[in-house]
């Protein structure tokens, strides 16, 4: 094995570890911890925003915000009154279980019901790093076109949810979904496909449902 | 330093030297070499397919196709009539060097004016490692927002050209143009800013005049 496959697999082995801890600390909380994920673009900001609103009277949540640089997003949701902290990789292409864990520290724990974890958007590299989530989120803009599952199969492979995102541009778009739903169940059978536009508010009941159930399961 | 951090260092100084190799061919060939990068779903196949088609009796055409897996859009380039030959990263997050050198094996390269490289669809990794090109390019789809150069500021910094693509979906998106294109020029004053989509056809022929230009500059 080559050197840099053997360090590939360390960084992996320490992620997981992390990510272990994250988990018994979440479960201490009864905290669900939701993973977002998509390519820069798809919606997963405006997502929080219309979820955090929404839902405000029925859940504390809580947000950690993913970029590259800038602390935009986390003024974006904060502007909700969730609470909100952002983790800048300086070019990294994913989050990982060490820096969710330091970012905790901003965070209080005992006031959280579901804790949102905002990956980078990058359809490819954030599907290799838990950061403790009791489920990973994949969210598909209509208009990146319906052949993204097959394309970029791990992070459909990995989700319990794909949310189809965008579905008021579908009369604008060529988008089968259809298509989009079928690749993604012959690579996940489990996965739920949710139409939503996280813009109008079309759809989000089914989402919400969701959010209720996984959140019930950790009482 | 760590050696994690060696081994990244060691592996973009590997791919430098395999990318100088690249330009080197390029040069002795005339071959213009164009990297084209961006988000998943933002347009470069479709761009190709139009520009192949447009521009097949002025320019003999190759692409190299990059992907994670399928070869659905090697196949499309090449219903142009262009070479095409496909890569499969299998999970692999960009194009590298060593992947554009063995892909060159499947190309008759005398018969070559321009090589497109497309690269995997993503916003980040793909920005770290040089393909031989000549020029990097990046698709910005109108659907992916106006704050993308902001936050992804590495693939901006370093590309030629934005092609701002989809602006057909103007109507339907909130997508400030002057936005965009003002945060991209921060990063890099020298960028071109070309809106086009690459779907109706509107305004592609900035893009051809460039690319006219920088073939003849290889002559």
């Amino acid at each position: 094995m080559s050197q840099e496959v053997t360090i590939v697999r360390k960084v992996l082995e320490a992620n997981d570890r992390l990510a272990e801890e994250l988990k018994n600390k979440f479960a201490e909380k009864n905290i669900l911890c939701v993973n977002l994920m998509s390519s820069p673009g798809a919606g997963k900001t405006t997502l929080l925003e219309r979820t955090l609103t929404d839902l405000k009277d029925e859940f504390r949540m809580a947000v950690i915000e993913g970029d590259l640089q800038t602390d935009n997003d986390a003024q974006r949701v904060a502007a909700t009154g969730a609470q909100a902290v952002q983790v800048n990789t300086e070019g990294g292409c994913h989050l990982d279980s060490g820096m969710v864990l330091d970012s905790l520290k901003a965070l209080n724990m005992d006031e959280i019901d579901i804790l949102f974890v905002e990956n980078v958007g990058n359809l490819v590299c954030p599907a290799e790093f838990e950061v403790g989530e009791d489920y990973k989120i994949t969210l598909l803009s209509v208009a990146e076109g319906d052949d993204k599952p097959e394309k970029y199969p791990l992070m459909f492979h990995i989700s319990a949810v794909m949310l189809l995102n965008k579905v008021d541009l579908l009369p604008y778009v060529d988008f089968d979904l259809e298509k989009a739903s079928g690749h993604a169940t012959k690579l996940n059978k489990d996965i739920k496909v949710m139409p939503i536009s996280a813009r109008t508010g079309e759809n989000m009941e089914g989402w919400y449902s969701w959010l209720r159930e996984k959140r019930a399961e950790k009482l």
